[in-house]
């Protein structure tokens, strides 16, 4: 469908193996990875559990980049701290209940990609877009508690910890088992061994070094990390 | 070896994720994907568990499109109430006994995107390429008897009923489990609760709001539905 | 990444599937893409455990290819039989420790497609890159004693058989299990019957006919496979 519209886009797939239905990696990936992209660059982003039903279609321009998919949610990382212009894609009465990935929105990224403005669209979107429930780390005496926000394909647990809330001299606690400092990278540690250090995107990460931290404590996205402050 | 062959080309990755050696789920994606491809387009389909031994080795014309694959019900779907065009290819002597899609298929679509005519790849195929059994529903006293064709990645059982052969007003059952009537689509269904809908490729499906149903039921391709009309 | 710094790039993504971690993995899928490639071109493998630790970076010129990722042993195979060039790829202070994929590796080797000579990416590499241990078959009396050095999705355990080393005449077996003589191709062998062949990189393989070998012996790199000579 991008390429019947759009002949010759080069097209990136940044990911098609996030779980079925799962909204919060896919704002979390989309939050990562339009800044490796060139302004202007459009984003087509679809894990659309809602598609048929009343949930909106958007087409949003921020941070002088395009982003195209649902209203679920999806944006939340990209909308925050951005000026954002949207619009309201149309349904065409033709379009599958269940696939608006190929009937509504792979074809308004092709036209964006072809040079249309995106007021041209749709409709002005005067609203907020959906926002997923985003928590901030939180003190409770001299340990600050933060959680898991994604879990990659090496089982490593990427937390809402970052160097702007979490001093370097913390040490790390996950399911009452004691992380320790920050190391630079996982290889500092010794193989099988938990380690923590700052991610590629800027968040705390925890692993097990040449294994899955995900596997080792059956946790995932929500689980609890704690920092112990002094 | 396709770019090395046909440079420029344009490639497009249906899917790398097939069941190993699984033909019937080829003959279903490759039924599907061409629709969406522009007329001469050529599709290499390679599900090729008797490589190397006496099955055929196919380059067809069909619906003004090309088709390149071994012959093993691969064009089951595709030859379906089309004319064909056909041509056995030649198996080099020095291609691997277990890898044609390099030694014998790849190069022949790449000769077909370089403008080759298709008499040109082989010699005249005169016989009907290998077609899977493919079941219709047929009818028990007031019920419908139809069949899953397809589990795509979701867990969704994509069956044989179509808006041919249902009624609009049936009602929909599956291991002796109610499904009711045919919603819009499967966001229309509360959380974990079986849905049934008109897919985006025409062909009724059961599904799992948020779920599997392939993994609620256990049931695979061949599993019986059944639809009541009275 | 790459598209950023070399836009245009024909890119061929021949594996994002490989464990974790699995160096011995990616030496081999290596050391068999590369001879599908056209003189000059750019090899970037990045399976990198050690990142960011004191583990080198190197960009390699072999066999009139251009090779780059971490010292690891992903050269292990490259190199040998070969003449290599290379050149310690410098680590800025600003890469993330845990992703030099990103910011070492990929901006060398989109410099390399620019056109950058090997000899400007970083200062010359006098010693010999990291190597895994390769081992040859060994006779044991009238046996030959060969291992698994991969396996594949299907489940089809790859070995260090080979034309050169393994007669034609013999017997294989595997775990105290009879394979018996080689055969064409797995179509050649019954349904669920054990099969060893000459696998289309020259290496003999060991296959369960429409089933997966590794699964049924629960065996992965480095299992012993035994052929009678006598």
């Amino acid at each position: 469908m991008l390429l019947s519209r759009a002949p010759g886009t080069t097209l990136v797939d940044i990911s098609h193996a996030l779980a079925p239905g799962d909204v919060r990696a896919a704002a979390y990936i989309l939050g990562r990875a339009w800044r490796q992209f060139p302004q202007g660059s459009v984003h087509l982003a679809v894990v659309d559990p809602g598609v048929g039903t009343e949930r909106g279609a958007l087409a949003i321009r921020a941070h002088g980049h395009l982003f195209v998919g649902p209203d679920n949610g999806t944006f939340t990382i990209i909308i925050r701290d951005a000026a954002v212009q949207a619009v309201s894609l149309p349904i065409p009465s033709a379009a599958s209940a269940t696939f608006h990935g190929r009937d509504v929105f792979a074809p308004a990224a092709a036209a964006l990609v072809m040079g249309a403005a995106l007021e041209t669209l749709g409709t002005p979107f005067a609203g907020i877009p959906e926002r997923l429930s985003v928590r901030e780390p939180h003190h409770e005496g001299k340990t600050l508690i933060g959680e898991v926000i994604y879990v990659d394909r090496f089982g490593t647990l990427v937390t809402n910890f970052t160097a702007e809330n979490l001093p370097a001299y913390a040490s790390i606690e996950i399911e009452g088992v004691e992380v320790g400092r920050l190391k630079r990278t996982f290889g500092d540690a010794p193989p099988g061994a938990l380690v923590a250090y700052m991610g590629s995107a800027g968040e705390m990460e925890i692993a097990v070094r040449d294994g899955s931290a995900a596997r080792r404590f059956g946790i995932g996205v929500g689980g609890k990390v704690r920092a112990r402050l002094g």
